[in-house]
């Protein structure tokens, strides 16, 4: 049902690629009842929402009655639209605009309402510093008519200079981007050195203050935001908890608690997966004294350690010293091991890498250095069996080994990059652009492996990869407001500017198809591809756009075509996407590395830890990591089977266990972690109409201190 | 003494604008003796400083050290320098590179070099991620050296387009700067629309995310070390309290306390201009019981006691009340003082401004216009005087009263300027440009005023006022880098590029004097004023790097002048100002922002408040700002007249007291405040030893929870 959903959003949002200005043009036809489908398929999954929902629930969800709303002004669209086409009179198909209603509105998308909400909370106090910002820039401009109006000067295309105050609002507003920075002083300054006083100071407040206290507003508000939604989750949490305990209870002595049959059965319910020794390793730690039954406080941790990921090693032997001990155990067999877990061979590896980037960066029409490609891969192939030699295989590609993956499959993305490459280059014929391109950056990705072998690289790129899953939700925030300005850009700008082919000869080719932008920045620049005339083209503009860099060139180009109030778009989107978007996403980042920096181990953790050191299966991540594994194995089995005959120990008896290392917990998980670290475990929480009706004004430092603000 | 140091520091790095290549030339003698002079004056201040401390801790001091080497080093270069001359060979003044050493190293100077060792402490960890991010920017540009050398393509200048990869990883360094933004992507879009992927995906990677990585890093850095400083301040004031109490002390009962009368001695001695109602308050407030003793806890709180601005308001009468009283309480005059009080009042004036402003933006040629001109100040004048009419001048003017004050300056100042204007206008001769244009500035700074009237304005305002002095700190930070580069630059590049006047027919005007700049993008954008001529233009230059747009295209310039690798020394400055300090302006701000967005009271000041309450001599900011002090007075007076006759109330009759606001305050000063909220009253805290020895990494959270990382 969900997939479904999400098909048929996605597909929805695709039919701006087939309808004009298309990329793959399609009749109206096919593209209306794509659109028909579509949108019978939402109306579907809310019909059945409705049924399972009660009427009063459904109709004051405010989600719903938009995607209604949006669906029946679509139908009008499309009808109005096809009949003013039937009687060949141009319409505009405004309602492709209210398409990623759909995206955000679907109850699957809670992440990116989060986020959508968190932004509208932001507006009031932005605005304040925006309109403060703008009355600046205003000032500013007064002053600069009155400072050059009557001094005749001219700017580099010899046009007046800075004596019409739209004009000038404007490109003091551009010069806040940086994007005409000294182009836009060099008149003034050619003139007399002093003006460039007026330009620095602007830059000075309006350009670096004012930018950083947009992102200081962004980010508290996001930091504001982000606490009470993990303070409602953590709440929720412990609410529910609090009701399955409530449920499943049995007066022992003086106290309620959970049996210890009731809670195994549970936690098989929750966690259908987990092993058996797991499990076992978990109710030790809940049932401290092995009573049999587990406490109101202890059932209450069950989410945190179910939550917790334990990595369970099973040590085995490594099937070749099953298979032919003798061989294995051999003196040069056992060297080889101690050579393969010596730093000198990571160190030995690395040198390689180098020594083949320098091959790759060389000619390789050379038919010597085609040779030497074919020695470093076997020199990769040979360290992956080597490694596979040494280590125990399932242990090396473990579940969580993420890095030993990640090495093993540059390798052999590396080994299917150089046979197809050889094999493209023997059969000429074949000779695909893009497969051979691809092939190309799969050669060289493989220098990506040197990032393995540096702990404080390693430690980086994971906190980055953590953000992974944030980042999807922040990606779908970006496309709903490029794919909205994507469309109104199309409407109004499609087919105002050709893109010819760069050997074209036409005369055209050089104001880009249109007289009016004749020796413009923008023809003389050539950008006349950067264009609204399909998707694809939109989006990659509004790339650019982001970027920020000669946006006013292109905002000019596309006001030469049309009209001057085109340049309202660019601003509008520069103001939604730079000041808004681009500074939450850098609070964001910002956020996930604090964490990161401030990583310590939570209490629920540590309590684990400590368990699994008692029973005396813990292994150390570094060691695993390392390398050490084998030897540190070897001498704790040699001490644990000469240990007294503890059934339960017996159970464990082969088995290893540790805590999967933070950094592969998401920031989500971590910040959780740390709030509910602040509820005291008797805390029953607020009742959950309050939960749900949390604000973030709610939250008021009981005793501000240092930590709260430093 | 401290005066005349910075005197001669500043004279000695003034010196460059006198020297070779100079903005002010003067002969080599003259700057030589000047610098002789200044060295001489830093050696004394040496010996001084030898003579006054202890032997042993002067030459453990790196700080003099580094003095002491720097002027011999000046000096031999002085030397050879001046004999070189001498024989018509010219040297290199490489020893001006090293004069903002002095700045750095003299004793007054703490807080630079603060910020000097944060920076240095920051790069170990900025370094890991700068490798990471150069490594990534290898792997594109190999990537980009497969994907296009053998493409043919051009870019718009008809060069060849991404065939060396040294030029490439330029042009990425570049594009991760923004500022070759689209121009670098185009030739590869033109030829297929897929390759904007590539691009796309380099930006994302090392535009958005390293760069944000690196704000994070830095602003952890900041943090860390500013919590550290803090701490060290907190502790050492704790501990010289305690000191001053041991001295003090004396036995009463069982516990040592300062008697009434040292302690009136000791605030006396350390604040000597503080009213002695003002003494009055803080004693009643340490001394809770009367009991003509302090104890430890309320002695070890005098520092804050006496840091904390109490606004001793003298509650007179108006000198008209007292002068006329029939008049100034007659029917019409309330009437008037009404008025003047209602918020109407103010919007008249908003609305009065925001017309002064479309007449300022209209042709001032036009008579009438410039007789508005005096209509509008008469009004402001009249404004002016309504207010003094209405409230009490002394209080109108109080010293905290901070938006009074720029009120009546700006109509001050649009009062002097307009009339310079008319006497500049109609005595021609004296039409002097830069009194003008100043003349212009403050006509137009009277806008300013519309933020003195709307609340949410002032309060964004007074933040980035408080954060003024700090910023001052950071200002010589960036001059001191600044300097540095300059000279160097000087050194390198000065007479490479020369400015023609715009209006000059020379046909060198069009390469900039060099003929090496043919054609090129730094002489079409007729960037030849941006040069290393002058102290003055090499800072212009320096700023306009900062601001990184077109920052290749001056790079390139000044490659073709000299060499290619002189771009190097425009990456270094890239590196080490938007990187590095850049980050950590925003990073101060930030912290600016979130210091004040977290404003609460501290306990010391509540305690305050709490007497000031009891006493029945508090008067609310609110309403000094609302112009409501009168009334509020004349209904307080009545009831405090009407007391007991308490004598030390007595001596408080006609005395209002009220907390300066939060607002005026250093962030330095609240985070201090805020640390010490966390140290309990008994923590005698460690000893001096190793208070002086903290280092950031002591800090560890004990129980890391939410308000240490979110």
């Amino acid at each position: 049902m969900r997939a479904a959903t999400y098909f048929f959003i996605w597909v929805d949002l695709a039919l701006a690629l087939f309808e004009e200005p298309a990329l793959f043009p399609l009749p109206f036809l096919a593209t209306s009842i794509a659109e028909v489908l579509c949108l019978a398929a939402f109306f579907g999954r809310l019909v059945h929402f409705a049924k399972v929902t009660p009427q009063t629930v459904f109709w004051k969800d405010t989600k719903n009655i938009c995607v209604m709303v949006t669906i029946v002004l679509t139908l009008i669209d499309l009808i109005v639209y096809g009949s003013l086409e039937a009687a060949n009179i141009h319409g505009v198909r405004w309602s492709r605009v209210l398409r990623p209603v759909f995206l955000i509105n679907f109850p699957e998308s809670r992440q990116i309402r989060r986020a959508f909400r968190s932004i509208r909370n932001t507006l009031p106090d932005i605005l304040y510093v925006f309109f403060l910002f703008i009355f600046s820039m205003l000032i500013f401009s007064l002053m600069a008519l009155k400072l050059f109006e009557d001094r005749g000067l001219k700017t580099v295309e010899g046009s007046p200079y800075f004596t019409n105050i739209l004009d000038i609002a404007f490109e003091l507003y551009v010069l806040v981007t940086t994007a005409n920075s000294p182009d836009v002083m060099m008149p003034a300054y050619e003139f007399n050195w002093w003006y460039s006083l007026y330009f620095i100071t602007y830059i000075i407040i309006n350009t670096y203050i004012f930018m950083s206290v947009f992102l200081a507003v962004v980010y508290n508000n996001y930091r504001k935001h982000l606490k009470n939604e993990i303070r409602t989750l953590a709440y929720l949490k412990r609410h529910k908890m609090i009701e399955a305990f409530n449920i499943l209870k049995v007066k022992v002595g003086t106290e309620f608690v959970v049996k210890e049959a009731q809670w195994r059965r549970l936690a098989k319910v929750v966690a259908p997966d987990i092993s058996s020794s797991h499990l076992e390793l978990l109710l030790r730690i809940s049932d401290e004294g092995q009573k049999g039954f587990v406490d109101k406080t202890n059932f209450l941790r069950l989410a945190d350690l179910l939550n917790i990921q334990v990595v369970t090693i099973n040590i085995k032997r490594h099937p070749l010293e099953a298979w032919m001990p003798r061989v294995y155990q051999s003196y040069a067999s056992l060297l080889v091991q101690k050579m393969v877990q010596h730093r000198t061979f990571v160190w030995v590896y690395d040198v390689i890498i180098l020594i083949n980037a320098i091959f790759i960066a060389l000619d390789d029409k050379n038919p010597l250095i085609s040779y030497a490609e074919w020695l470093f891969l076997s020199l990769y192939i040979v360290e992956v069996l080597l490694k596979l030699y040494t280590y125990e295989p399932r242990a090396y590609f473990g579940r969580k080994q993420f890095w030993n993956w990640f090495d093993t499959l540059i390798i052999i993305a590396a080994l299917v990059a150089t046979v197809a490459n050889t094999t493209i280059q023997s059969a000429r014929k074949y000779n695909s652009q893009q497969i051979l391109d691809i092939v190309l950056i799969l050669r060289i990705l493989r220098l990506l492996r040197v990032i393995v072998s540096i702990q404080r690289f390693r430690v980086i790129v994971t906190t980055l990869i953590n953000i992974g899953p944030m980042m999807l939700t922040f990606g779908s925030l970006v496309l709903v407001v490029y794919y909205v300005f994507a469309i109104i850009g199309m409407e109004v700008f499609q087919g105002k500017v050709h893109f010819f082919d760069p050997n074209s000869t036409s005369p055209d080719a050089l104001a880009c198809g249109n007289p009016a932008l004749q020796n413009s920045a923008f023809a003389q620049g050539r950008y006349c591809r950067i264009n609204f005339n399909n998707l694809a083209a939109s989006l990659i503009l509004l790339m650019e756009l982001t970027v920020v860099n000669q946006w006013h060139i292109l905002a000019e180009g596309f006001a030469l075509v049309t009209h001057q109030a085109a340049k309202l778009y660019f601003i509008g989107f520069h103001v939604v996407v730079v000041i808004l978007i681009v500074n939450i996403f850098i609070a964001f980042i910002l956020e996930a590395f604090f964490v990161a920096y401030s990583l310590e181990k939570s209490e629920v953790e540590t309590a684990i830890e400590k368990k699994i050191q008692e029973l005396g299966v813990g292994v150390q991540e570094e060691e695993v990591q390392d390398g050490k594994l084998i030897d540190n194995v070897d001498t704790k089995d040699s001490g644990f089977s000469g240990d007294d005959g503890d059934s339960k120990k017996k159970a464990l008896k082969g088995l290893y266990f540790r805590i999967a290392s933070k950094r592969y917990k998401t920031v989500d998980a971590l910040l959780q972690q740390m709030f509910e670290s602040e509820i005291a475990p008797e805390d029953e929480g607020p009742s959950l109409e309050e939960i749900l009706n949390f604000s973030p004004s709610d939250i008021h430092p009981k005793n501000p201190n240092f930590e709260n603000s430093a």
